[in-house]
């Protein structure tokens, strides 16, 4: 994938830097680690600094040092996530700031109008979500609502690039919703075809629909895609989830799994999760995978990240996020190679044999600083 | 100063990795900001982990993947500071941990045991600090104490290092007391120059006594240690301290200071404090210190990290923390280098000219995660 900031291997993996910052790292440590491409939430920043802001300083790239490409979302999953109390019309949704409680509009235009601002590689239209479970009826209603903001996105956003003297090229994504019904998913897709869009997310999976469910409105979705358009699974997942949407054609991942679950001291491995903070690693003088290419693998055993989350030292943050994002990265990277040299479905079977997470029981460190909120 | 892990330049700053890490930073970072000598403190470590396990590691070195020169403490300090109850006897000093209440005992022999165990390169005597304002009767009493504690520790020393088999030439400090009476000063420095020690601290000093006070005691301690001894002053101080002490003799130095500020938003600058978190830098696109060589002030604005602490990301922490130790590292080599040339007189003229820091006065950053502790 080819982007103003530079080329993107695919399948590819997107660390979350959420408020210009993937938490606990600096730009530093995401080059090192070998990110590509990472993701910024024009919710977030919209409010704090504000996209003005961040345009001021050179967009978002000069602003927290990042060379490679950045990818924002269209902060609809926050506007509707973050706030109880939503007003939606077919003009946009009025909110509250999760923040101060003042208020917001923002439009289709709006949010294409941010992100430019930001000077996102990537930047996606704006669409209502809606969880799961959820009626046909409410379904149908949010994919038109959908469809509409849609096909305003891309209008405001030719508008804005014919407009503008600088010859960023930043491409615009569409995202394909439908809840669970495959009529609604297929509907949605077309629609969006029809738009010809450089790329296609697909929002609203893994939200607590069944696996298999998930596995059909995937590729449900991608069945209209063409082949050679970007494809971007929004928000999912674990390395399980990787495994199967890569092997269904998805290019794209986001989700702030590996970076949340390493600031609570679980860790992802190729034998699976490890909670550092267990008792069983106090005096465990090895690295957390000796296999592992990553700086905390190489100077810091088991024992040490396990004193430094004991005793609350904020550091530990950091070496176990570094840690998991490069065994995402790294994971990236052989179903690439798998892929490149036709072996797949051998990989995938030998990774899986490995690998027996169990991500949804992950022991939250209660003595250290609360640092989600993304 | 030569050590078993290699030589010190001095004069020499030590970064405080109290419980076996410089807070929010890793080792990598240590060596980047050019630190050659950092301390720990043997009252935490004995704590948590616990000594035993860091010797189980191959020691501190190891333990925190450190491989420069690491000096410990006695714990003196921490035991009286951190416990508002202590007995002590001529035999030792019992106390209860401040984590969990539990009951123990200090003697001069066991914190010997417990630094050989560490494997610091330069081990500390056991001393009873006092604060300041304190009786010529009590500074008496705790001299005498210290006295006798630094001869019991000089015995266990060499009867350990004797005995041992490795050939690691660990080296012992003694502490110079004796709160701000000349008499008890001189008398305490001269036991300990009979006593025969690899170095001298001067402890007691900064606890809220006038600068010119500090300054004689510092002078009177001094006056008896030999020329070729390394002469270290404890738990001290602003880039003012730092400069004076130099020129009055002082060549090690350990202070919280530039780490705890910076994690409060306090940054050390050539040209005094910077309080990042002002609304003042909101949309200042420049460094914290254009001339500055650290990697924070290479890659990011003030604005960028205004923007991390007011978002509560801990990246900032870290950030700043890069900075600060950066710029007290400079502080040093640029005294050295002065020193060198025979210029100190006219640098210190030079440099204080341009500082005018009001360190005293570090506002709190009061949503950000307590991780003081140091």
């Amino acid at each position: 994938m080819k982007t103003p900031h530079g080329e993107v291997n695919t399948p590819v993996f997107m660390p979350v830097g959420t408020q210009a910052s993937v938490k606990t790292l600096s730009s530093e440590d995401l080059h090192h680690i070998g990110a590509e491409l990472i993701l910024g939430n024009t919710y977030h920043l919209y409010l704090r600094p504000g996209h003005q802001l961040i345009e001021k300083a050179g967009g978002l790239h000069k602003f927290m040092s990042w060379e490679k490409p950045i990818l924002t979302d269209s902060g609809g999953f926050q506007v509707f996530s973050l706030n109880s109390l939503t007003k939606t019309t077919e003009e946009g949704v009025r909110f509250q700031s999760h923040l101060d409680g003042s208020y917001h509009f923002f439009t289709p235009e709006k949010v294409i109008e941010i992100q430019r601002a930001l000077g996102a590689d990537v930047v996606m239209t704006l669409d209502e979500p809606v969880l799961y479970p959820c009626s046909a009826e409410q379904a149908k209603r949010a994919n038109d609502l959908t469809k509409l903001w849609a096909e305003r996105c891309k209008t405001e956003f030719e508008r804005l690039t014919s407009e503008s003297a600088d010859k960023r090229k930043q491409v615009l994504f569409g995202i394909i919703q439908g809840s669970t019904y495959p009529d609604l998913r297929k509907e949605s897709a077309k629609y969006l075809m029809d738009l010809d869009f450089s790329g296609y997310a697909i929002g609203g999976l893994s939200l607590g629909e069944p696996k298999v469910t998930t596995h059909e409105m995937i590729e449900i979705s991608l069945s209209c895609v063409p082949e050679d358009k970007p494809r971007y699974l929004m928000g999912v997942g674990t390395p399980e989830d990787l495994i199967e949407s890569v092997y269904r054609g998805v290019d794209m991942f986001d989700c702030v799994l590996p970076t949340r679950n390493a600031r609570n001291g679980s860790l992802f491995t190729r034998f699976g999760k490890m909670i550092i903070k267990n008792s069983e690693y106090a005096s465990d003088f090895t690295p957390v995978d000796s296999e592992c290419g990553c700086s905390t693998c190489k100077n810091y055993t088991r024992a040490y990240l396990r004193h430094l989350f004991n005793t609350g030292e904020i550091s530990a943050l950091r070496l176990t996020t570094i840690h998991s994002l490069y065994f995402y990265m790294n994971l990236m990277r052989e179903m690439r190679e798998a892929i490149l040299s036709d072996g797949f479905l051998e990989w995938r079977e030998e990774f899986l044999s490995a690998y027996q997470a169990d991500v949804n029981d992950v022991e939250k460190v209660r003595d250290l600083p609360n640092t989600e909120g993304n």
